[in-house]
């Protein structure tokens, strides 16, 4: 099972880094690193993860994880990479996004007539590819699965795992990356948060991206 | 700010991902990947991330993020990254890890006489460092904060975020990267786990590390 995450310039980290960590632990599978060039590709801040393979050395995977990021506005101008998701989803078993990664899927017609989610603050954007917007976490149509911002991925990839390899397989591996999140605060979702922090978090400093 | 994450070889990704998706978000940070050497360095399953710097270049970081991996057992054994771990907590402000990230610290004997936690599956060996092992998902002694596997180093950067910047800077961190985990089984530590799950996550196949 051959499993793509295609980069591009200022994608965010644990958009992708989620998914990956889950997903290369189900048998036999094989996660490839891939980009319009294979080399390395800088995050929303800096840090680098390297594509190892070309779009055109991947060209029909059996599952797809789009990440989103500050950089998908210039992504979704780049038709090579929208082409690659729109060719790979043709044959791909399983097409999925997480963040922003679902306006990539959108760009690539793949989200027409579905119900679909991204980060929150873009989910008025989906409407413009055909989509229904829907305020989920993880949601499934069929074998296009999107999840919501950054660290949705997470939720997402446990569910495909359990959709590939069974319930089981997905629990241990929740154990293996012990998955039992306590996060400090119940602010992560704009239905919880209070409105100063509503605001903070839309307001371009202290907490860009 | 200075935050430094180390990197050595089979690190694994989502232990030094997930802190720096919270913490670069911080007001006034800079996040500097480091290694002996200032190159890719891969985790448990090929994806490589790059260390921009050696870790010569930051000698006295404010904060340090260990992250754990498949490799510990041989990073245990590099002294030039264990004498740093040693050196840069002599001056940090905040010393912490993530997952075996932990062995680390206890081999730069930065938790003698703590109560300290990792991965469920190395949780006794914190004792062979003088500390205290509990099985909590986040531990903070003085400037020292430990955290358990894998995806724990989100919750734990988020108590950090909060320690450094206030509770709102951090809420609103959560909400951007909209941290409202909704994992679709409980199975992500021993005491929630079956039997048979923590049977299978124990055995080498098939999910490794």
């Amino acid at each position: 099972m051959e499993i793509a995450i295609p980069l591009y310039d200022r994608f965010t980290a644990l958009d992708a880094v989620g998914p990956y960590e889950v997903l290369w632990r189900l048998p036999g599978a094989t996660v490839r690193w891939v980009g319009v060039q294979a080399r390395p590709y800088a995050t929303d801040r800096g840090l680098k993860l390297v594509a190892e393979a070309t779009l055109d050395d991947v060209p029909a995977p059996d599952v797809i994880v789009v990440p989103g990021g500050t950089g998908t506005r210039d992504a979704l101008g780049d038709e090579r990479l929208v082409e690659w998701i729109r060719a790979a989803d043709a044959t791909s078993t399983w097409t999925t996004s997480v963040c922003t990664g679902a306006l990539l899927l959108g760009a690539a017609g793949v989200l027409d007539g579905l119900r679909a989610t991204t980060h929150w603050a873009y989910i008025d954007a989906l409407s413009d590819y055909g989509a229904e917007p829907a305020s989920e976490r993880v949601v499934r149509q069929g074998k296009v699965i999107t999840s919501a911002g950054v660290s949705s991925g997470i939720d997402m990839a446990l569910t495909l795992a359990a959709e590939i390899a069974g319930d089981d397989i997905a629990q241990a591996i929740q154990l293996r990356i012990e998955y039992d999140p306590a996060p400090p605060f119940d602010s992560g979702s704009v239905a919880k948060a209070p409105e100063r922090i509503r605001e903070l978090a839309r307001s371009p400093s202290p907490t860009p991206a």
